[in-house]
């Protein structure tokens, strides 16, 4: 049997609030083991891009990133959201090292082929360095890392974070029997977004494409679906969806996704 | 006889300027053997703080790093300059690791304390984690550090780059034979400032005494030369003043401190 790797993703809205970002660390700082954080960046870089007077550019209802966004996203993801998340896991004496996928070249993507739409500077990820982050981890290091990538050609780029969390849970699947969970707000995927009771236990692909289809699947959980279930379906041992509570409640709701049921 | 290790601090002039990095870069990736990089922020971070209607505080003469200016600096070194320099140096197929003092620990300060003026977030080294740098570089990372710390209780802090170039030169010393170099836009210390090319060969502590209290030596050079010679009396090997053609032509110009001469 593998050694066991927590990977927990936290998205935007929980890294843009102080108390919940709080909340969350001291979780992730009492599982024990080996173990990784994805954060995505979210509002912080939205409201800079405002100040700086940056709109965000858009086609057909999809976000571009152009050479001001990926600057913006850049300070705001490996900057000031990585370095804060550094700073108050190493108070909680976590010994956290924050990467972008260009740092020991551990995340490499290439810019998004462009079809209908050029979406500027977004990558793909392409590979995952795991020798590199488990040279980290097999050393202590608890590595943190943020929404950017790079081409390994002088580039970087914004990568979504759901998928980094995705591909590296994947990639470490050959070493570490790894546990996924995404951290958002609500207790897990709920069958009523106005009831946050209501969370689903388990969640099957089938369920999940009959819910996109119908509607009832909120939109905005769509990349952590598909990313969580291509994870199972490469290696990863379990993927959760929930809230910081189940970090360090096993009994909690979340969401479980079942690939082959 | 230790392993050399080549630590080179290179000024905000030269960051901000994209060809003078690049060939700093370059330069730097052809260094043999274990190495380091510490940089500097300069204009970016002045810029940002611009256009962000941010006005740098002065207090008699002297900067301060109030919130505002905090989170300026730690998203322009710890962001865009560091993370533009990683994904630089991987294209040179040099597997660069960007780091501020909070990721791993590696460099502990202190909130410099209040006496006639309170410089806000500033911090003092107090602490250069070897273990932690020698872990990396040993584990064939090339690190690179940009000008910020933290207090190991949550709080960033924005930290010269002269002296976290000394300091980490300092507690590498007692593992490896350690040669710093304190790259900027001139070959060296000149005897006048309106020729390039009367760069000083040597510099002691007494001609650098001297030099500063008849004005021959200019201010901006002074913590460059403090820091120098404090890296020299606790144990670094070399410390050289000059500009990128040093790191790969040994002939070329230069400023060598002398301490014990």
């Amino acid at each position: 049997m593998k050694e066991l790797l927590h990977i927990v993703k936290v998205g935007g809205h929980l890294v843009n609030d102080v108390a919940a970002l709080n909340t969350l660390l001291v979780a992730f700082a009492k599982i024990d083991g080996p173990k990784l954080l994805v954060h995505g960046g979210g509002r912080h870089a939205t409201a800079l891009a405002n100040q700086l007077g940056i709109s965000p550019k858009m086609i057909d209802g999809r976000r571009i990133t152009d050479a001001d966004m990926l600057e913006v996203a850049v300070m705001s993801y490996a900057g000031i959201s990585n370095k804060k998340i550094i700073a108050q896991l190493q108070q909680l004496d976590i010994n956290a090292i924050g990467l972008s996928g260009a740092d020991g070249n551990c995340i490499e993507a290439v810019k998004r082929p462009v079809k209908e739409i050029d979406y500027g500077f977004v990558g793909d990820v392409v590979n995952v360095n795991s020798g590199v982050l488990t040279s980290l981890i097999t050393n202590d290091f608890v590595p943190v890392l943020c929404a950017i990538t790079h081409n390994k050609k002088g580039q970087l780029l914004n990568t979504n974070a759901d998928t980094i969390a995705a591909q590296v849970a994947i990639a470490l699947s050959s070493q570490y029997d790894v546990r996924l969970f995404y951290c958002f707000e609500h207790a897990g995927v709920l069958h009523d977004i106005s009831a946050p009771e209501s969370v689903m236990e388990i969640l099957t692909e089938e369920q999940t494409t009959k819910g996109i289809k119908e509607g009832s699947i909120h939109q905005g959980m769509v990349p952590k679906l598909h990313n969580g279930f291509d994870a199972l379906k490469k290696g990863v041992k379990e993927v959760v969806i929930s809230n910081t509570t189940t970090l360090t409640n096993s009994n909690a709701p979340k969401t479980t996704l079942i690939w082959n049921a």
